[in-house]
């Protein structure tokens, strides 16, 4: 006991934290999984505007869930959201998690075709030849290059996650991915971040069969 | 164009982002290298909170960029901080960051002496020889490991960035630690996060020579 701390176990910590937002969403629920993913957002940005934001497609996490555990693989737009990511967890399930946007061809190709890294990242991950769910952290650019993709037939994501962050074009291509005919998972509005993205994922994986 | 949405040129995003979030201050303002700290944190997270809970000791941020250009080191409780961290640009500084939440026996470590991994990573960055600014985004226990440090006068840090979040014993620990004696950066209360203690890091390695 230290200035009056109480010494919590990091196991209950977890548990407490989940009961404190519970009851300050003041009897608000959402169906499993998503209650899950909206209470996981809040506990990693102590911001209750999740609650309002998030909107999900129909079933979008439950059919999250079930590409997770048929092996789905996880593409991230940044590195900090691909850290975020339960790596350990996904691969119990035969998944794995991939970030090109610190690749230097990714750099090069970016440059030349004049697009943005992200653009690319998410052409290679619609390349794979894999069940993919993308987690969109930071790059706007990221969701429009994914909508065009779909538009044209070149990939059919089993999930987006769209959490792009910010103040330029991040409200439009968030409107756009929401009506691009495939399942999402998106913060409405400005906010979003790779710790959201990373926190949607966990809370896919970690939850019980 | 697509749907409306303007293309704008990566350099361009985050010039408009900040003068969106300084008219949306309304005025508001703060001596630098404060206010582009604020800025940064805002844009990083969408949340205008940040502009009342973040709190400076005396010349905190002065005392940061000037640490980090004498080649300090940054230690952070969380991969996904230390991904976020722009470390080449840190390494023009002579600086490196490190995490030690993921070695092997800093687990076994806090398993035998019973506490997180997170306060054995702070011990580690104490017993470094190099001036150090600690950014802690996630473990409340972090913090209260380096008060207990600085008070036993093992370590001495350059700066505490104190930013984790959460509902359990997350805002005792940052008034703790703003109560230290040393430099401290500390958005207080519930918010924060990994992605805020890497863009305070970010925005002092980003401050004009």
């Amino acid at each position: 006991m230290l200035n009056g701390i109480e010494i919590v176990r990091p196991e209950e910590i977890e548990k407490r934290s989940m009961e404190i937002i519970t009851q300050e969403l003041g009897g608000r629920t959402w169906p499993e999984p998503e209650f899950s993913i909206v209470k996981r957002c809040i506990h990693t940005s102590a911001d209750f505007d999740y609650a309002d934001q998030l909107c999900f497609s129909k079933d979008a996490a439950r059919l999250g869930v079930e590409a997770l555990r048929r092996g789905a693989v996880i593409v991230t737009d940044t590195k900090m959201a691909w850290s975020g990511i339960n790596k350990k967890k996904l691969m119990e399930y035969g998944g794995e998690a991939y970030c090109y946007m610190t690749d230097e061809d990714v750099a090069k190709e970016a440059k030349q075709r004049e697009c943005t890294r992200a653009a690319v990242c998410m052409e290679r991950g619609a390349a794979l030849d894999r069940e993919v769910i993308f987690a969109v952290g930071n790059a706007p650019t990221a969701l429009i290059r994914l909508y065009e993709l779909i538009q044209e037939k070149k990939v059919s994501p089993a999930l987006i996650i769209g959490a792009p962050v910010g103040f330029v074009n991040v409200v439009e291509a968030k409107e756009l991915i929401m009506n691009a005919g495939v399942p999402y998972i998106v913060p409405r509005g400005r906010k979003g971040g790779s710790n959201i993205a990373a926190t949607i994922c966990n809370a896919m994986l970690y939850v019980k069969e």
